[in-house]
């Protein structure tokens, strides 16, 4: 299948949603029927009888189906794809040389991609509020260099995603255009601090539009600044950007606002597609999530924990698993917002250099994640550096590379050995979450022993207790 | 279900093979008939006419029932528990306490575990060599300290493991007693020598016994290191100790001897457990295979590439998916042993200090593999530290830290930007092998061309070419 650039964001649903209820959300235009159209493609359709909003079949050379409204190509398109929006929710283009036959098989209305109006035959929805950070969900591409570029507004976001004015009353602002990569601790504080202010400011859950790249990271910082939440907070992204066929930013951003606005949990999230099948948005926990693939839509996994909420893109049903906490809108919110970033990640590997660690802390660190093998082991040369270290007072705790499990510093006589030099091993915390909290903990008090203290007691669903099934 | 120590490695199958043929391995013991047993335990099994061997049926006093054949008891073990051989091939302890009922349902051999001698009626059995570095695989507990220490020899591996008699004609011995976090590019050669050396001495394929911890990197290095393979040579491993109910070294041994022995692959590869169901064995390929659990028995899985092999143990079968190479005697080895262990793999996150890329350098790097987020991205306060090192001739390649997936540096203006100051993009590598290949191209070469053309050109399947697919 060939998969081309087309003009807007793909969403979920605007098919049947017309189909059922056409005036609803579309606005008819007064421009040419095939607008975008040109050439042999323009020539085909009009054979066909075709519009922009026709519910087109195309049948290609050998035999396959392919039935969707037709969309508008932008002019920056190329004139060799027809732009179909599909059934199951996504656009793709077919190149016109597959094409053996184009029916039309139905009228839907041209889609217009205005700010939806609150419809007034709902009762009062809920307030979600938007803060667009910036990353692929909030992008466009360039189509001068191919290069994708931060620019959609959050007011776009919603604009090109009518559905969501049928699920809550939304507020949306910028408040940075950063690709996720370059975030630093200070833009955690400042998002967390926004993030209360409008949920003080009696929000029913707040979205925030952000890059994948370093979403989980957010949502761990997020996890641990925002404390006795009464709503949720969902972070949202797209692995694919809102111009691709097969772009995830409607469908995340529409599963994400309903988890947001109605799912009874209170905790923070990472609302991304579940699996391959494009049914589900799952709000994973903010301390239990990782991104585990470099492009798919469903890159995102919860680690040793279930998810808090799981939203039907079919049927628009939630369900909700938050064990820690449920939403209650007369729970008062505790803002923590700091960090002191002089903590770090160091992962080991064979021949791994024990200077490195004398490194990391003459270069100023206050504290260190070892990132160790298997239960939680470093090669014995690094037993001097980290007694170096721990005796300077820079706490030093384990997790594991392995992202799954458990650490277990009592079966092996390493793990024994790193204990009794001081390592403190963190049970099945995620190295990134382990990262994040020291630097949250760091920012709270100087002692050693305070900071251990805090990273030892759960705060936000970030470490499961250990069960006797998994120790048998 | 109470899980205490048995004396012997739990193997799969015995019971049924036994059954089959119970004169083909067990010889029969002149000891006493309920070696092991003492007190309360010896008396009801007394009472239930019950032997050594005999299959026996346990019913719990909640009704639970447990049918193997009677283990006898180390004279370590504890009093409580008695300790059944299961159908499905693992060691159960169930305790004293727990027992309603115990009957002897019908009589196997009493199992002695002695090296097996090679039986005549078989025809000539592959040649494989069993090499042992240490780890789990190769180790038992402390019962006064309750540690696990190396110990085993290789000879006793294959001795409490008859099955391997049948399967292969096995010479073992130990290269080192080294937990495998404290394994290095010193002991990578040394094992690599062993192997080639093993393998230009008719070996049909080469097992080495291993620490779970580093079983990838080292796969990695002997992928690198012995090219051309006319055998297959699997490292094999345990993440349960041989005298736990739950071990898999058995059969993890059980089904790396037989596709070391008959698999139609030329490939280093991993052999363990294949999922939870405990009935395969699969070999993943040495570059692509990945720790992915603290103590699962599925705990290694093969990323963004399917297996070599897979071994049924309860069918015997085995299933060959080698698309690289395929075993051929005539084949000649060729050794490149070598690795520099002035290699790095630093882990960027939110808030990274680039100084630590100055300090990397500083303390000798010679290159560094930079895993990086998403698509391969750092933050832009990474750009100048990246552009000295470069110039300094430190080549800096790029990986995600999502493990699945492949990065893109064509994607975002961040990828770009690196490019261009000179960062080499790794396809689909895993960081791990990346980390090692550098070591191994480091040795080879002091020209950062000809390291970048050696990082670039698949040598042992650690890249997959671009399709079509995936880039849509």
């Amino acid at each position: 299948m060939t998969a081309r650039t087309c003009q807007s964001v793909s969403h979920k649903h605007t098919l049947n949603q017309f189909r059922r209820n056409p005036q609803r959300r579309y606005e008819s235009l007064s421009r040419t029927e095939l607008e975008g159209y040109q050439g042999q493609i323009l020539h085909h359709l009009q054979g066909a009888g075709a519009k922009v909003g026709s519910i087109i079949r195309v049948t290609s050379k050998d035999g396959e189906v392919f039935e969707g409204a037709l969309f508008p190509r932008s002019e920056y398109a190329d004139q060799n794809h027809i732009c179909l929006k599909m059934k199951n929710g996504y656009n793709i283009g077919i190149h016109l040389e597959r094409a053996e036959k184009i029916e039309v098989i139905g009228e839907g209305e041209k889609p217009h991609f205005t700010k939806p109006k609150v419809t007034t035959i709902h009762e009062v929805l809920p307030k979600v509020s938007l803060v667009s950070i910036g990353g692929t969900i909030a992008s466009r591409v360039d189509y001068r260099t191919g290069a994708v570029q931060p620019a959609l507004t959050a007011e776009d976001l919603t604009s090109v995603v009518p559905e969501l004015g049928s699920i809550a009353e939304i507020d949306a602002h910028i408040l940075y255009s950063e690709l996720s990569e370059n975030l630093t601790t200070a833009h955690w504080q400042k998002i967390a601090e926004e993030t209360a202010r409008l949920i003080r400011g009696g929000a029913d859950g707040v979205i925030i539009a952000h890059g994948t790249d370093t979403m989980h990271y957010t949502s761990a910082a997020l996890s641990f600044a925002l404390q006795d939440l009464p709503v949720p907070v969902l972070i949202v992204g797209a692995q694919r950007s809102s111009d691709r066929p097969s772009s995830d930013a409607a469908s995340n951003l529409t599963g994400g606002v309903a988890i947001a606005a109605r799912a009874d949990i209170a905790s923070v999230g990472v609302a991304m597609h579940s699996d391959m099948s494009d049914r589900f948005i799952v709000a994973h926990r903010g301390t239990r999530v990782r991104k585990c693939h470099t492009s798919r839509r469903d890159a995102f996994r919860s680690i040793n924990s279930p998810f808090l909420a799981r939203y039907d893109l079919q049927t628009n049903q939630i369900e909700s698993f938050d064990a820690v906490s449920r939403r209650d809108k007369n729970r008062q919110l505790s803002l923590k917002p700091h960090f002191d970033h002089h903590a770090n990640l160091v992962r080991f590997y064979p021949s791994f250099d024990p200077a490195l660690i004398d490194s990391v802390v003459a270069n100023g660190a206050r504290g260190i994640v070892l990132e160790g093998t298997g239960l939680g082991h470093v090669s014995r040369q690094c037993y001097e550096p980290i007694n170096r270290a721990v005796k300077q007072d820079v706490p030093i705790f384990m997790t594991s590379q392995t992202i799954w499990g458990r650490v277990d510093m009592n079966v092996y006589s390493t793990g024994r050995d790193l204990v009794d030099i001081g390592v403190v091993p963190l049970e099945d915390m995620l190295s990134e979450t382990a990262l994040v909290k020291l630097m949250w903990a760091l920012s709270q008090t100087k002692s050693r022993d305070k900071i251990r203290e805090t990273m030892l007691h759960p705060v936000a669903g970030e470490v499961t207790e250990r069960t006797l099934a998994e120790a048998s």
